[in-house]
């Protein structure tokens, strides 16, 4: 990916020429994939993942934790992953999903592994920190940055559904729940280089609605949450679409990477969201 | 470290023992150390601090940061400087602060890394995601759970500082700031096998003074945020120690680890500290 070319720009553009919103995520655990293939290898695996689905997608999407699993050997299967995907798909954006979230100086350090060492496109993060500690990330320009919203769990509500006082400079004694809050920050005043998006659980359509209503046309919102976590497409995508039927990356793992056959998997689901927009 | 042992027994056994509340934190940033040492070896550095200062403290704290921004050769350096502590000084408590949180599915596997590949006795977590999602980290009934509550940036009281509305079933129309909510919620319902403790900042003592309260004498605190960050010792020993003179960990990183004489400089730490206790 060019580094003059924003992270969005790039993935409207593939979001076009493949048709598709779908991203699959290569949450490779090892276990599983030992149960389901008879590959031994997380970058093995990943690479008959990637052939299987590449024309399918708008996005790859790797989660750290399932290669951080197995220590050393599972970074080295990242690292082998990613380089492959850089090599031979340049065009597909690459988010690698941590959820990190630290003070600037070691955000700084995320930073360098994320987009030095995995040369990712784009990354998740966690707001609880503020806009000053994520600034190593929103600072750039380039690259897309995530922000965990309402997240796919079922005890998600626990603290982001809460009812928080805006602050006079806002608006007085107007309340809201803590995920708008967030929304609207970062539209606000965390989206200067226009590189945020949000993540939004594809298990709170109500959520999304809600969401889309708050950040308007243009900003792309992350789904994770459907397949095994089991998310309703249809009201997703009723509920998150902007009007061009775009606004969406939809993320499938487990149910894509792990079917008996995830090429026609993937293609299913790239049509079932492409009938349901 | 016992496997049948809680880690807040054999921290308070050691804060015993060497007198002192000093956690240590190794954050070996390469290119600091390159310049501050002759080393060139973030497991050959790690190894100089431990000897200079384990007898100066209570645990040691390691952020996985600044081991992945150097890749797979950093997680080998993390790798062994964990082994290395855990054969040499298996009674030291050892901290993993990698402030993560996903959906319990992924926390599974920030697990198997955080405690069965690096072994360690305590980990950091955020909370945004709930309790629910926290479970595979707050089902060790023998490990410390370390959740972020008021962080120590300066941008922390963005969300951590805002005032939400306490539901019905706590109490009616009162109000709480967020990171004071997270705290009562930890002390009556997270902390089931008395394994939780927060994070709060030093850069904050009125939290602090405030969050004691709330948790009463028995929940421990880690303190980050002194030395380069800027906290006072004194204001964080008058507010958070407990009746006992305990209750704190009081990290310092930089300000050891790269100081011309860290193992000076832990005993100058260690003293200070048991001097306005």
């Amino acid at each position: 990916m060019s580094l003059t070319q924003n992270f969005f720009t790039q993935l409207a553009t593939l979001v076009k020429k493949n048709k598709s919103l779908l991203c699959v995520g290569l949450d490779s655990h090892l276990e599983t994939l030992r149960k389901k293939s008879k590959l031994n290898n997380q970058f093995q695996f990943n690479k008959k993942i990637i052939e299987a689905t590449y024309q399918a997608i708008c996005a790859f999407k790797i989660n750290t934790a399932f290669y951080e699993a197995e220590g050393e050997k599972g970074i080295r299967a990242l690292k082998k992953t990613v380089d492959y995907l850089k090599q031979k798909y340049p065009e597909i954006p690459l988010i690698i999903d941590g959820k990190r979230g630290d003070i600037a100086n070691t955000n700084e350090a995320y930073r360098k592994f994320i987009f030095d060492y995995l040369k990712a496109d784009g990354v998740t993060v966690n707001p609880y920190l503020g806009k000053e500690a994520l600034l190593p990330f929103l600072n750039l320009k380039d690259k897309g940055v995530f922000i965990l919203c309402k997240t796919s769990n079922p005890g998600a509500g626990e603290f982001q559904d809460l009812r928080v006082c805006i602050d006079k400079k806002e608006k007085k004694n107007r309340t809201l729940l803590f995920y708008q809050l967030i929304a609207k920050r970062v539209v606000a005043e965390w989206n200067q280089n226009k590189n945020c998006a949000l993540v939004v659980g594809g298990t709170y359509p109500q959520s999304l609605k809600n969401l889309r209503k708050i950040v308007g046309e243009d900003m792309w919102l992350l789904i994770p949450g459907l397949g095994e976590q089991g998310g309703e497409l249809k009201a997703i995508l009723k509920e998150g679409l902007n009007s061009k039927k775009e606004g969406l990356v939809i993320n499938l793992s487990r149910s894509i990477i792990f079917s008996p056959n995830p090429k026609k998997s993937a293609e299913e689901w790239r049509k079932m969201i492409n009938y349901h927009r």
